[in-house]
């Protein structure tokens, strides 16, 4: 993995983590659903980046190097990778 | 674009106008929530799957062949183009 | 159905309609699939916003009224009438 | 709040945080991408699951005790609520 592109991702993911620990809190402590929500929607958006951060990552990588050692059927594996990603 | 894959984009595409006309019918006759909520989810999966089928056609026309010709720069292009399809 | 929220519904769906006719459109001429996907997600958002428009109608009306004569079920019923429009 | 339901989104919670570890050691790792994008989904339909427990458990408390003493307000308020969860 290229290390600038890593270590963005790392630090998303540490953020992430306590995100999920301020909802812990949250909830323990009772407080008001609009805060979670939004909290909740917060990690939705910290989850779309990761993703968006590892594709870019993963395209640069794997699939133009597979590409450019002649390899097409990268394309249907990428697009198979991805599913998870797109919207529903 | 790839005959195959463009009628089969034009056939849901053809679908989901019949399904738009049919949630138009339901809000008129005032009829449940339930089904309506449900019709419209059906829209959603239909525009996800249309969004699929013209990224593997985007991919194997355009991505592939642009970087077989040795155009790196169509990757960021790429990731750009797809960002709208993007689960938030 | 509130006439007025009705008619709000009814204009979003007729331009949805006119929507779906440009995707098709635009996928009949060829056309950048940048564009097809920025359509797309109008698409989406568009569904969004009918749900929401409906949604608020139905609490208006169903769920208030039922509370109101006693009819604590409706809540659960509600719960999951809503379901198709939560995020995954 | 319902003290079965809390510990249900607490336990889902804790999933959730172990879940977003796990990704962190895919990453450090370098593991494949395939995997870390499930993983994210899998995120993704955890923070749903939340939400839709923590809006069951504000429906059945606030929502129900508020329009049972008259207050009609809270319907607005709870749309207002409820938005980030909804699909966009």
């Amino acid at each position: 993995m290229n290390t600038n592109v890593k270590s963005a991702i790392q630090i998303r993911l540490n953020c992430m983590e306590g995100q999920v620990r301020g909802v812990q809190r949250k909830v323990e402590r009772n407080e008001y659903c609009d805060d979670i929500f939004i909290q909740l929607e917060a990690i939705h958006s910290a989850l779309s980046a990761v993703g968006k951060l590892l594709l870019s990552m993963h395209f640069k990588s794997c699939l133009l190097s597979r590409i450019q050692q002649g390899d097409e059927t990268i394309v249907d594996q990428m697009l198979e990778t991805m599913k998870p990603l797109i919207k529903r």
